[in-house]
């Protein structure tokens, strides 16, 4: 193959090689009537996206606490790394769905009282938003969910409440939730109830759900359990703050026989680590994005 | 698909021959009121400025004495050098915006009489007005100032002055204004009192400025004196005439404990040597804007 | 001379292809009367041993159960991989020894009853015969230890029983030995009385051991106190059937505070993973040798 | 030129290309009656050495405080980085030598009493030995001297006591003597006069004795008096402890119209720093062997 591509012609090889760009926006929004206010996000569609007429997978790709849907676009380099990845075809054209989670509230999960919503938010309005507005493939098979830190705890929460919504999951130096009840603390004027304390918990602690999962699905052969599986690419520093929760979840996806990919590389709880993830993230999804 | 890609890794050494072009426009003007007249200025808005819908840090870049705007494209190849960078992913993508100095007073100083305010045109109406004008991301963490020679010495003021305003500042082969109230001097036509004498040297001694900085908010953790804070890349050759303000500012802020990078490579006055900066500087001010 | 020679850094690829070859023994012995028997070892020298006059680092590389002295050599390819790393600059000309501990014992350890004493062996017969038989730095700031699988728990027991003779420690895909008491079991036959089940337990427990560094020594800025501290390069892969020990003394050595590199790639356990992680050892170790 | 070498047949280069290595010995020894004891040292051989029957250039490169004459050959890789600079073409092959000052007194002066005479041992012992030992040009123009921090003390000292030695000096984060007389402390016990004081402080200060070089020498044009010069090479890192005594030679060198090379590059007082310096080194004083 090295030869017969080596003998062609400079110039046969030039369309494939010009280095193409995508477009990011990164002050989009959209009414909620679930959250009662308008939720920002930011959306990268890829190089050929307006001048093809074809549908794209989609990854949504979730900041961390404290920042919001440009982080991505700006300390991410989702752009130059998206493009640089599609033109070198170690990923597919995919579009890149970023929404804001800066609430101040608890980021990508209902509260404990369900006085704020934002899970049933991003599966009720936004993802039907997103892919009505953009040409995205509606489908578990090309679809993907992907985030640092607080958003590395949504990539986990969306992908295991929803496995039959997503084929991938890729946490990154991900908060894992609360490891015990114990560990789950709420202001005393939240005024949340020990019933619902114990809801939160079980609805959210990433370690509980593990154990949840009933052996039946991960063992399974037959073709319906096979949509309540999702490929998981696990990342943290090995000097991350969060390094233990990824480890634990290692082991006891290990444990449990839940298929995964892990990784600890040499870095902290910083953008250097997750623009080093990135391309390896989109390079795992587009092998979902391709069905092997 | 991965073997059919595998040869193409040797092959793309030719996408950095069709690396995209920024704009850049050298005859922008806008009125002053403080100045009473127009001001001049130059932009540089990188590749995918016109196809995004995103926001950019920006990079205020100083030109010296006797030169005006134009400098740092004609001379200083920021286009060549800016696309080169963002290109290969050594800077993010970011908006150089370039203001005229030349006006035959003193830099980008006020003037110790008061009669002529450059420095407040700059904070006062030049700043707000490319803000307005462009979409920059008006904050701190995405704002930084460099500059060569007079424009060094404006890196240095307007960061000092302001630090609430510049995450980094880059000082090329910078003036360091005076280094003793006796170097200070006025055109006896001029009519400066002593007074207004002590005061400008004050403001704009460089050496001075660092002096008074206190050693609670260098030391401080507390975030709002994080906010009193810029990160400094000096660079300055060893056969520059300007060596030494240089060199004994280098002492005071490793002795004051002032976080600083500092360069001295081989060179002289001269745009060989700001031509090599300036990679080094759009990579710097890049680990601002990337919250590393 | 500098036109003439500007045109070569282009074809200086070449010399990759001719660079420089150590050599190889596999089939060295030595007495020992510890083991009362002759014990094999192997030894890479680096490729100027024998035209330069010097000393050098020593890295003690360890097999794993089942195999013996040949496995790096043979498997490991660890003459192509140190010749290359060697010539590159990413490891410095070290002395690389390879002992047998292929006894159908129980390793590198002392056995439970007493009656074999192969870690007695290592301190004290064969590295002082090494280290006089060979031109070695004899010292701890020049000595490493490494290994795979019950090498890596040889490397882990080396170097916690002596960090005073160890600047750093690799332990690959690593043995942690048991993790409690009642996982340490031994057969009837051999007559282990519980004494010495608990003494053995204390002895090569890694997470027992961990757990035992004084907090004093951990924190401590006493040079001597430096002498007992070792550089830790943990790495094992996530599909690995030892990942769990590996995840727990990275937790553990978090949890103490004791710093250390751990690294999770894609592999199990096999040769393919040792390969790519021995130029990561060499670099690590290279780290000591030079003093930073 | 280039098109030329191109051209060429691939093995015609062959010779030109393939790296060869010279050889280091760091256990050599000689007898000094001045010292009343054996010094060692450690000597670098350039590939060609043993075939050739030519004599070479020398360099004299010394180690810092707390080290020995093995120091550049363990941990500054002599033999790699003068290999590597002397296949490249951009150090020409010179023999270099490395004196071991590691005697707990004060490493490469005469003491203040007069009863360590280091220098003098230099000087006239071991440059007359090791010169008389190896086929070295025994001449100013081929003799160079650089060494670190202490050994950058040296490269000082050993260069503006005997510039009619020596071609170049090359002080790397170097040690530059006391500022001022107050600076000069010795402990009661050792009995120094306030003469013998004076006398070391003129001797060993850097600054006052680049004070003292008298101006007609600077800039006398009589061929006598250019055998007096030296060209410098100064090299301390922005975040080096040492950065300090470094910068006001720098400023007084410019200051009395001293010529010299001044480098700061990023970094502190290790072997990183130094390592990256040695090729600098090489190629700097080989523009003095090749005479420009």
């Amino acid at each position: 193959m090295k030869k017969t591509l080596a003998s062609l012609p400079f110039l046969l090889l030039f369309p494939l090689l010009v280095a193409q760009s995508g477009k990011v926006f990164d002050n989009l929004s959209m009414p909620s009537k679930i959250l009662k206010m308008d939720r920002k996000y930011a959306v990268y569609l890829p190089p050929d996206y307006e001048t093809s007429g074809r549908s794209y997978p989609v990854l949504y790709l979730l900041h961390g606490g404290g920042d919001d849907h440009t982080g991505w676009v700006q300390f991410g380099e989702v752009q130059h790394i998206a493009d640089r990845a599609i033109g070198e075809g170690t990923a597919t054209p995919m579009i890149i769905v970023m929404p804001d989670a800066n609430t101040g509230r608890r980021g990508y999960t209902n509260s404990a009282k369900g006085d704020w919503l934002y899970e049933d938010f991003f599966f009720q309005e936004f993802m039907p938003h997103v892919e009505k507005t953009y040409r995205i493939k509606a489908d578990k098979h090309y679809r993907a969910v992907a985030g640092l830190s607080m958003g590395g705890h949504g990539s986990f929460i969306f992908a295991l409440h929803h496995p039959e919504l997503f084929a991938a999951a890729c946490p990154l130096s991900a908060a894992t939730g609360p490891k015990t009840r114990d560990e789950l603390r709420f202001d005393a004027s939240e005024g949340v109830t020990e019933t619902q304390k114990e809801a939160y918990f079980k609805k959210y602690s990433v370690l509980d759900m593990i154990a949840s999962i009933p052996d039946e699905v991960i063992k399974s052969t037959k073709p319906e359990d096979r949509a309540k599986r999702v490929r998981w690419y696990i990342d943290c520093g090995d000097d991350d703050f969060l390094y233990e929760g990824n480890a634990l979840v290692h082991i006891a996806m290990r444990q449990k026989g839940i298929a995964h990919e892990y990784r600890v590389r040499d870095g902290i709880h910083n953008w250097v680590y997750w623009r080093a993830a990135l391309p390896r993230v989109l390079e795992f999804v587009t092998m979902d994005f391709h069905q092997f």
